[in-house]
C-alpha cells in the first residue's frame, strides 16, 4: 500500500481517459439506433425523446427495469460477452410487449471494477444491435468504474426500457380473462435469463461439466417475442405473461382475475432437454422446476376459446392449459 | 461442496420467499409515491404512466440513468444505508432538471449477493422518500440476487429517471450561450456522488481515518436543485450544468457552443474544507481536483449579464466566471 507521494484518480483505480474513449465508442454505436424522435446526443445530461402524438393521442408510458442475473457468469466463464446486451434488451422488450407497448428508448447501466476496452465494446455493441433490431433508441446509460466492487473481469449490467401504448389498447388480463378461456404458450429459446444460479450448481458443481461443453446452450439469446406479438390483430389476446423469474407459477397469476386459476397441462408440450438434464441430475423438485425455469415456454397468452386456433397459428403457439374457477393461482397437472 | 442429494434454488443461494417478502415491502413503499397518472401496480410486468397532455401539448421525454459509485463503500463501512436512495434519485432529478424537465417516474436496480432484509428495507425506503419528495413515482425496479457477484453485505444500485419538458422550454446552452454571459454557481452539500474512490484512498489509506470519523461528511446527501430551479421564471437561464463526475472541467462544456470557453475564477467561492483536506493530504494535482470533485459547486448556470443579479438572488448562487471566445472548453484561473 502506497502511503506517501501524490495521489491521482488513476492511482485510486479510476481511469478517466479510458472512460472517455469508451464514451466516444458508445456515442458512435448508440447513434446508429437513433431515429427522428431522438433530440439529444449521448453525453448530454439526459436523453431527449420527442413523443409522436399523431400515433398516440392518449399515450401511456410503459417502463421496465431488468438485469440478466447470473447468466453473466457464463459470459465470464466462456469469454463471450456479445449476447448479454441482446438478452437484456429482449427481456425488457418482452416485459412491455405483454402490456401492449412498443419500445421507444432504452438506457443501460454497466458496473465494473476496471474497464476492459475489448469486453466493454462487445457488451455495448450487443446493446446497440438489440436496440436497433427493436427500433428502440439507445438513448443513455451509465458506466461506473468501481474499484473493489467487482472481481477482475466481472461486471453487472442492468437496463431500463420505456415504451408507449395507446390507452385504449393496453392489455389487462385481470379484467378480461374468464373461466373457459385457453392458455397458449410460445416456446422459449432456452433458459432465457432465469435460473442460472441453480443451473450452474447442477451443471458445474454436480455434473462437473466444463463451461465450454455447455456454453452454447446456456448462452442462447433470450427470445424476443415482440415481432410475433405485433402480428396479432388487436382484440384477440386477452392477456400476456412473460415467463421469467418465478416461471409459469409466478408469472401467469399477474394476468389472472382473483376468481380464476390457470390450469397448466405440463404434458402438452415437450420440455426441452436442458431442463430434463437439470431436473434429473440436480434431483430438483418437479414443482420447483416450474418456478425457477421457463421449462420451454417463454411467453404465455390467454385467449377466448373461439380465438384459440387463429392465435395459435399466428403466434406459432401450443395450447398448454385453460382457465378455471379458482383463486388467482396456477395449478400444474403432471 | 455438496455433490449429491437434491438441489433447490435456495441451495444455489437464491431465496425466493425472502424475495417475495421484499417485493411486498417495495409495493407498500412505492405505492405512497404514486399519483393519478400511475396506472399500474408494482409487480406488473411494466410500470404504466399516463402522460397528461393538457400540461405538455408537445412533450419531450427526458431520461437519465445513474449509479452512486463507490460512495456505496461508505454505506457499507458505516452501516448506514438510508441515504443512498436519496443520493441516486436526487442525482437523476438534477440531470434532467438541467434540460428543463420535471420528473415523472423512477425505476431502481439493486444487485446483491444475498438479500439482507433490514438493509434492503432501508435502501428502498430511501428511494421511496426521495421519489415522494420529488413528486416522482417509484414505478418499477429490479432486485437481483446474484450469489457470488457481490461481497457479503455489499450491493450495487442504479436507477433511471424519466421526466418531461414542453418542447419550447427545453434548455440548450449550446445554442444560446454567448461571449459575455456570466457563469454562476450554486453550492454543493459535499462530495455528492463523485470522487469517492480517490477520497477513500486519501482519507482511509493515507490519513488512516476511521470511517465513522468522517462518515457524516462523506454520506451527506447529494443536493437536489430542482426546487430551487423551479423558482426561476422561464427565459432567464440559458444553460445549466450538473457538476458530477468530471467536475466543472468536463460538465460545463456540455452547455458551451464550440466557439466559447467558460473561464472559471476558482477564488470566487470558498472551497469547502473537505476538498482542501483531500488535496493537501493526497497531494492531488490542483487541476485534477477540479476534474474529480465538484469543489463546492454542484450546479452551474449560464445567464446573460443583465439577468445575473436576479438569477443569483433566486438561486442563492455566486458569480464564478464568465463566457469568453474559445473552443468549447473550461479554463480555470487560480
Amino acid at each position: 500500500m502506497k502511503s506517501s507521494g501524490p495521489i491521482s484518480y488513476a492511482d485510486a483505480g479510476v481511469d478517466i481517459s479510458a472512460a472517455d474513449r469508451s464514451k466516444d465508442k458508445i456515442k458512435l454505436l448508440a447513434r446508429r439506433t437513433f431515429n427522428k424522435n431522438v433530440l439529444s446526443e449521448i453525453g448530454s445530461f439526459g436523453g431527449l425523446f420527442g413523443l409522436d402524438l399523431s400515433k398516440f393521442p392518449d399515450p401511456v408510458l410503459v417502463s421496465s427495469a431488468d438485469g440478466v442475473g447470473t447468466k453473466l457468469k457464463l459470459a465470464f466463464l466462456t469469454g463471450r460477452h456479445s449476447t448479454i446486451g441482446e438478452d437484456l434488451v429482449n427481456h425488457c422488450v418482452n416485459d412491455i410487449a405483454v402490456l401492449g407497448a412498443e419500445p421507444l428508448f432504452f438506457l443501460d447501466y454497466l458496473g465494473t471494477g476496471k474497464l476492459e476496452p475489448h469486453v466493454f465494446t462487445e457488451i455495448i455493441k450487443g446493446f446497440a444491435r438489440a436496440c436497433a433490431e427493436n427500433n428502440c433508441a439507445l438513448i443513455g446509460g451509465e458506466t461506473a468504474q468501481m474499484p473493489g466492487f467487482y472481481q477482475a473481469g466481472e461486471y453487472d449490467v442492468s437496463g431500463t426500457i420505456v415504451g408507449v401504448v395507446e390507452k385504449s389498447r393496453m392489455l389487462n388480463g385481470q379484467k378480461t380473462v374468464k373461466r373457459g378461456d385457453v392458455v397458449i404458450g410460445i416456446e422459449s429459446s432456452g433458459l432465457h435469463t432465469n435460473g442460472y444460479s441453480l443451473a450452474r450448481k447442477v451443471l458445474f458443481e454436480k455434473m462437473r461439466l466444463k463451461p465450454n461443453e455447455i456454453g452454447d446452450e446456456l448462452l442462447r439469446v433470450h427470445k424476443n417475442y415482440q415481432p410475433l406479438l405485433a402480428k396479432i390483430p388487436s382484440g384477440i389476446i386477452k392477456g400476456l405473461a412473460h415467463i421469467t423469474g418465478g416461471g409459469l407459477i409466478d408469472n401467469l397469476p399477474r394476468i389472472l382475475p382473483a376468481n380464476c386459476d390457470a390450469v397448466i397441462e405440463t404434458k402438452s408440450w415437450r420440455v426441452p432437454r436442458i431442463f430434463q438434464i437439470l431436473q434429473e441430475n440436480g434431483d430438483v423438485d418437479r414443482q420447483e422446476m416450474y418456478q425457477v425455469f421457463n421449462m420451454g415456454i417463454g411467453m404465455a397468452a390467454v385467449v377466448s376459446k373461439s380465438n384459440t386456433q387463429r392465435a395459435m397459428q399466428i403466434l406459432k403457439a401450443k395450447r398448454i392449459g385453460q382457465i378455471e374457477f379458482g383463486t388467482g393461482t396456477v395449478r400444474l397437472k403432471f
